[in-house]
């Protein structure tokens, strides 16, 4: 007989399949909900199963919704002639948090990855030529990660796109704000070298 | 309207109430249960309801448990002879996970932490006499935490207890397992010395 009660037990065990969580972290998590009112708990489990139940994907740009379309594409003040396109619904919202971005999105959910067995079938390539088919995008922005994979998709997409009429652009890469010179890795600076734009 | 779904919020708005979970982490948690079958999160859902619903406090050691009694309590190899004071159920496991404790157990439910407002009266001590007084203890093993507020309840109870016939002891304190003199704290190498042991 364990000193832990199954229903603790249980708890922890479904905790630790989560990202990041560790088996102590898990502990500490379940007794802070022990402690908590019920009501907190109940939330909580409510709101876990709703995520699962009430979201799906936005018809047109794969965004996560409630309706058919999502809270960007229903915004009828979004310039529709710009397309931004994404690996994950992360970075769609990363972007839309700089309140930078006025256009529209496309998630392609996932990145290029042979070896991760991930061509060109499995990410939402396809969806995105027949939006550029229907017309009315006059620019796509390349916002894929700038890691290997994410660049081996930029590159694909412009090759793929290049035929339609359609400008490609990629977002800029090099030193990040607050950084230093002096810490830069050298792929970065090499980027932010070749990427240097004239001012003033 | 915001880009992300109100489902999706209300779930990162609950997790980030949660001790140690930060947006970002609340944010990668919501993502992974979104994309893990539903099955997962309606596990989740269910051992959170569940552990509110099922456990109680054991009536003998306060530990938590599904029954009258909690599982050392019910097992009949352990020693009843002896009880280790610990200040919260989190310690009690913590002990257990070694399997160098054969006795009982008493969760006091907090220390004496008068800045806090918790005096004798808001842990478990009165429960703890009415244990001894029913009889068949012999060592009550002091395992507070080695920190100001466990030390000050160690020496409360040690008060308490002595007019009963109960031997008394505290937990050592010294350099931990694997640790290095040359880096130890001053509070602790001068708890080193002070409890050192003959041996050989």
């Amino acid at each position: 007989m364990s000193a832990m009660p199954a229903a603790l037990a249980a708890l922890i065990e479904h905790l630790v399949r989560l990202p990041g969580i560790g088996p102590k972290t898990a502990q500490r998590l379940a007794f802070h909900l022990l402690k908590a009112p019920r009501e907190e708990a109940a939330a909580l489990a409510e709101a876990l199963v709703a995520l699962k139940d009430r979201t799906r994907l936005c018809r047109r740009c794969f965004n996560l919704c409630e309706a058919e379309l999502c809270g960007v594409c229903q915004d009828a003040r979004r310039d529709g002639s710009i397309l931004c396109v994404v690996e994950e619904i992360n970075d769609l919202l990363a972007i839309e948090k700089t309140r930078e971005f006025r256009g529209l999105y496309h998630v392609l959910g996932g990145s290029l990855s042979p070896l991760d067995g991930r061509g060109p079938e499995q990410i939402r390539i396809r969806e995105l030529q027949a939006r550029l088919e229907s017309g009315g995008v006059r620019e796509v922005i390349l916002a894929t990660n700038p890691n290997v994979e994410g660049e081996a998709t930029a590159l694909y997409l412009l090759r793929v796109l290049k035929p339609s009429a359609v400008k490609v652009t990629r977002i800029a890469r090099g030193l990040p704000m607050g950084g230093d010179l002096e810490y830069a890795d050298e792929a970065t600076l090499a980027r932010a070298l070749e990427g240097r734009r004239e001012i003033g």
